[in-house]
């Protein structure tokens, strides 16, 4: 029998995930051991309130109020509070102990990430996070070193499965929004208060985290540009199925040079037509899926549930067995470099491609007329298709080529008050084409 | 400015990756070095001929054919030989001499794995493979890392490019077998003897490498049972997608128990009916993907391109600056741990669901006698479908439940037997339900 030394881990939470993870540690210690190198022992669970919180199928001594104790007796630390503070201050603590840190939280990564990982670097800790992000699926670490030797150029992640499944249900099943947002509620799918899913905030913190990661560069979370998904319509997406697209929610994190040359990072969170042809639009349910364009490795997509507990506490486990590796081999943790410090780039930078459905009078000249207000504002069109209806009106569905979101948002003024236009009905990006 | 250590990076190989590897080291040193913590000196190529397999566009000087002394003074050895020998011993004397490998070859690691991997462990340096195993994809350091505190029960991989280049072309453009291998070997997909792709010997080799790691357990290439894929006909293909499944060359590792309860590892290399629901069936083209099953983290799926020159000069590059990181962090490298050691089990016990399709007499009472015929053989049926053609023979294509090879076996030879039976036309597994 071998005998491994045993590393001490501390879990911050007793909530869903921290319960998982400590049912794991503990149902799964021989064969962690094996795979760690060392044994993994559970020494507390710190939660808020003793009675409260405790799974009563785990051992009742490893409860305790007292974070901070637990923390100094540690030699990894998993932090499973969630929100911004005590998060913060317990990480801060664990890493200058000298800890490893395993968190699943985004929101005290992407607005104190930068702190946070100056923390460990200072004395050569790690702050592990891959559950922040898609739940099990693997992106942090393949972002961070299989990809390593390659240069990132765009991210486009749907990071959110509450949003996913209802504009799925939207799509597949014809819902309304309200409809579709209902039964994720009742299928437990979106919390009582859907707002930092439906309004994009929660993709908005793993869009900032994940375009830190790819470009080496510090995305501050009030640099992600943030539209959430209430605005779209059961027709957008009925008419977008028709023209060959899904409406999904994504962050987009890419790689981009403005008007004056100046090449730097750009990231937003905004309601998007996928092309049906695009691995990202057969993403169903709840699922996440983050596909990465590299120059060398080309597309790449990482695709799986998104955040259970269950399938968090996978991804935590991960990363407590690095952690317990690193222990074991010795020397300090790699830094989370941001050596690249690209300048992060507004929105008003970016172009892309744009849907805009209209509904105008069924006349001759109407199109010339429109075709030469989007060019006098610099905006080329790709295609247009033409649906007349009954009462002498048409609608035009039309695609641009790639564009500022200042020329479209001119464009789309001059049309509003052009007198051929009855109405503008939608304005959509177009993602992955 | 800061002052790097430099780390001596030995290539061995000179072909198409080797070269890619070398541009990149060359043009992005400066930006790797920022990653890697560490400048990243190409100190030479080892090439069999200087005259015949030199990239002019690569100083001369790095040229040489004295592969054993470059190894000698180099601290990362990045192995693009291919090939069993003199791979191998290259491998060994750069781990011997303390200094960490990458390689892309699957065949030396399906071949001699354990060799390889217990000469890294005595010396505490580290091999590394992400190439070895769809390109570009992450797939090897996910299965390692991310899931190391997992149990993974499944994996479903289509890992070769130009079998599901042709496989997807007969579905999608309704060409024969000879038809898209030609229109492989045009596009550069096949090489002149496609005897390894399509004879599933390279998808083999990649099913070895990922059971052994996912299950901790020595899976050996010739415990791997192989099929080819030239035995797909064009009909067959035609009827899959009109029952609502596509033809996939698939790898499949599993933990299994068999009928004598005894729990193992089984991997296996055949062609499969997938639904068309199952997101391995939106794979296209020349593209490989990996799909997961685990039982915390649940389906998680690995996409991108096969194995191109320059995606796989991505992965290596990426396993370079890793290995860097660790020379910079310092301690020994992580072991590549089969301690689960499961018993691999022979095809005989794996238990899958088939489709078999049947030409039979268009009479009362045949579907009956079908059905004695499986049942008596402890083969459950779960679906029959019947076309009735003009010349009063019928068709049937049945789906069974779980059954085992040997029952299976069993039924369809009584089957070929069976006066009311004309012909078995075709029997495919069914995987991915």
């Amino acid at each position: 029998m071998i005998e491994y030394r045993n590393l001490r881990v501390a879990i911050l939470g007793g909530g869903s995930v921290g319960s998982q993870v400590a049912h794991l540690l503990l149902e799964q210690g021989a064969e962690l051991a094996q795979r760690a190198g060392a044994g993994l022992e559970v020494v507390g669970i710190a939660v808020r309130n003793l009675d409260a919180q405790r799974d009563t199928a785990l051992p009742k001594e490893l409860f305790t109020t007292d974070a901070e104790s637990l923390i100094l007796g540690a030699d990894i630390v998993v932090e499973l509070i969630g929100g911004i503070e005590p998060a913060r201050t317990y990480i801060l603590q664990a890493l200058h102990s000298g800890a490893d840190v395993i968190t699943a939280n985004k929101a005290v990564l992407a607005n104190h990430g930068p702190e946070l990982f100056e923390a460990a670097e200072q004395v050569g800790a790690q702050l592990y996070y891959e559950a922040a992000v898609g739940g099990a699926i693997p992106i942090i670490r393949p972002l961070r070193d299989s990809l390593a030797g390659d240069r990132v150029s765009r991210i486009l992640g749907i990071v959110n499965g509450t949003t996913n499944f209802i504009l799925d249900r939207m799509d597949t099943e014809g819902d309304t929004l309200e409809g579709a947002l209902a039964e994720a509620t009742r299928l437990g799918y979106a919390e009582a208060d859907p707002t930092a899913d439906v309004e994009g905030f929660d993709a908005a913190q793993k869009a900032a985290i994940l375009a830190s990661l790819a470009f080496h560069t510090t995305v501050p979370l009030d640099a992600v540009h943030r539209e959430g998904m209430t605005t779209v319509t059961h027709e957008q997406v009925l008419a977008a199925r028709k023209a060959g697209y899904v409406v999904k929610l994504l962050a987009i994190c890419e790689r981009i040079t403005d008007a004056d040359g100046v090449e730097g990072v750009s990231a937003r969170v905004h309601p998007a037509l996928v092309p049906l042809s695009h691995p990202l639009a057969a993403v169903h349910g709840a699922n996440n899926a983050v596909f990465v364009e590299a120059e060398a490795a080309g597309s790449l997509m990482f695709y799986g549930a998104g955040a259970g507990g269950i399938q968090t506490a996978s991804a935590v486990l991960g990363d407590v067995v690095s952690a317990a590796r690193r222990h074991v081999a010795g020397g300090p943790g790699v830094a989370e470099s941001t050596h690249a410090n690209l300048p992060v780039l507004p929105m008003a930078s970016v172009t892309t491609r744009y849907q805009i459905t209209l509904t105008v009078l069924d006349e001759p000249g109407v199109l010339a007329a429109i075709a030469t207000l989007f060019s006098d504002r610099g905006v080329s069109v790709e295609g247009v298709s033409q649906t007349v209806r009954d009462d002498a009106a048409a609608t035009l569905v039309i695609i641009t080529h790639e564009a500022s979101e200042s020329a479209l948002a001119a464009t789309v003024e001059a049309l509003a008050t052009t007198p051929v236009v009855s109405a503008v009905v939608s304005v959509l990006r177009v993602e992955g084409l």
